[in-house]
């Protein structure tokens, strides 16, 4: 059984639960996650049938991508789910689940139109999504070394009078550059004090107007990953290109030491059953005793996968356990309005004994080199 | 009233034949059209009152582009959605609207619990954006600018020992070096019979290994915009390099002479109030006369706008009626496996009195230049 046989199967193993006779996928990432196919369409997955409703263009696509498949074109006019509505009709299913945060109000009618009971499931594709398979770590692990590349070749061209949206632009033809089809979100770049931004587009603000810089960038190769490094500005930076707060003392060198040891800490507290609120509080307790509590950014990262952000949050208020196999982004920040911010990222797999950052580049700033 | 305070007001132009006090918007194009703001979140939209919920990052940026509006952080692992039901609540609202293609199951009940009965309608926000004011298509205007700039780099630039998708990536970073924010989609560049896939994904096939090459690229400013552009190889290409009913004589000129004149006569169809189906029969009907029937494509294209694709599709089976307004992409080709394709696509706007390209960039692939 290939990975994708496997992730149908692991979904019929809810039936029971469920109380269902099929289930029903219409969600993009969903549907690419079951099928191994990026087309529009409709899955339809029962015990004994997968059918997938899709244009004729996707038809050989399809065909190939599933063994034994039942290839069903729309007619014109028709919805994707409306035709799903009558595969299952001919199945005689009587009932479907589908997922309540990834399925349309329409979508939901059009299959209830086939006389099946539509059973709406919160999570239940998604939740499979959440821990990856060997085959989905492979793939995230390569995703990661071409960011790093793509990173090293920044830090390399890197110039002081390029805008933050020039240096942001440039990163993203290098992520290109070094393998991947894209990249995994917009790269932000973001210079100075606009590093404490909570969603800082790339401005007209140039590397050398501030004496430190932050990246935030991913590659996609399918499968997605994010980094994010600061550090300081490899330009000489004169007084009058101070901020404030940096004239008034507050250094880079202490935020970024009190960030790194905060990381080091909640990626050793990370191991499969383990709350995500005792991964903050790990980091949370070196950042206290650094002095910085107040400026502490309360979410930690996110799960990444066929998307740059899923489940699970790493809100301050989630009440998740880790489990084996998620891959996340582990995110470890100080921001301080005004002067600035100091935040790191990596892409990380939870075992059963620990974590394993798929990260090979240095947190410690001052071991960049570059 | 700005564009912004328009387009709610033309929403709650629908309360009376929806018969509901309120309007709920969670999908996140639907969101940004209502209130000029890109976070996610849910939008309320009432009579007298409006109602924005986020979180904390963004509620300075809401409360900025929404003038009086009641913004509403959501408590720790609330979904928007049931915060907004809260809004509903305490407004008082009976009945609330929502879009049936762009609200999602797990919202329908969400906003159920508030007590009030929840209506899906068909596009009811979806089909406002159809039609395009006068701020949208001057945005969509500056797009098309940045895409043809950057179509003129790649023309300038082009290698012969490029592969499609160093090519394609390249043409990527002239659209932000022009100006633009991002591609509108991933751009296309395909090479000989390659042209002909329907869904190509830029590969290893080197632009000298060709005669000829297709590019579909498009530029993001906010608003997003799309062109195809077809032509002949201008590098040598030696007979070994032509595909085997290129051999046999299918002539590249000829098939673009027939496509161009096509794409003007449907050009010259199209109009407001005029039906989809006579705007293709248009083109098809040069096509035809040329001889090239069996290798129409019969999808000419889509509305365009906040999203790259989007309502109306010029699908063969459409029953629509152009309207004044309408930004479209009309897409005009002849494809054959095995030998190739051309194709072009333009921008454009569909007014009373006809309908007015945005492009100008010559259809003749023998007056591009570069």
């Amino acid at each position: 059984m290939n990975y994708l046989t496997i992730r149908r199967a692991d979904l019929l193993k809810s039936q029971k639960v469920d109380a269902v006779e099929a289930y029903g996928i219409g969600d993009p990432t969903n549907l690419e996650y079951l099928s191994g196919v990026d087309a529009p369409g409709f899955l339809v997955v029962a015990p004994k049938h997968v059918a997938f409703v899709c244009d004729d263009e996707f038809a050989a696509e399809v065909a190939a991508a599933i063994p034994d498949c039942e290839v069903v074109l729309r007619n014109a006019n028709q919805s994707y789910a409306a035709a799903a509505g009558e595969v299952l009709r001919k199945l005689g299913a009587k009932s479907v689940g589908v997922d309540a945060d990834a399925t349309s109000v329409a979508e939901f009618d059009a299959l209830m139109a086939s006389g099946a009971a539509v059973k709406a499931i919160p999570n239940r594709v998604s939740g499979l999504r959440v821990v990856k398979d060997a085959g989905e770590v492979a793939i995230i692990r390569e995703a990661v070394q071409i960011a790093e590349r793509a990173f090293a070749m920044l830090r390399v061209l890197l110039r002081e009078d390029d805008t933050e949206k020039e240096s942001a632009d440039a990163l993203d033809s290098y992520i290109r550059r070094a393998g991947a089809r894209a990249s995994a979100f917009p790269p932000v770049v973001a210079i100075g004090e606009r590093m404490a931004l909570p969603n800082a587009k790339p401005g007209k603000r140039r590397v050398g107007d501030g004496s430190k810089l932050l990246v935030d960038w991913g590659a996609d190769v399918g499968y997605k990953c994010a980094l994010t490094r600061s550090m300081r500005s490899p330009f000489p930076v004169t007084p009058t290109r101070k901020t404030k707060s940096e004239r008034a003392g507050q250094d880079f060198d202490d935020v970024s030491k009190a960030v790194v040891a905060a990381h080091r800490a909640a990626l050793a507290a990370m191991r499969a059953e383990v709350p995500v609120a005792e991964v903050r509080e790990a980091a949370q307790q070196v950042i206290a005793a650094a002095g910085y509590a107040d400026s502490f950014l309360p979410r930690m990262g996110h799960g990444i996968g066929l998307q740059a952000i899923e489940a699970p949050i790493l809100s301050a208020g989630s009440t998740d356990l880790l489990r084996h196999g998620m891959v996340l982004v582990l995110s470890t920040g100080v921001a301080v309005q005004g002067w600035g911010a100091v935040r790191v990222a990596d892409t990380v797999l939870v075992t059963k004994e620990g974590c394993t950052s798929l990260t090979g580049i240095a947190l410690d700033p001052n071991q960049l080199g570059g």
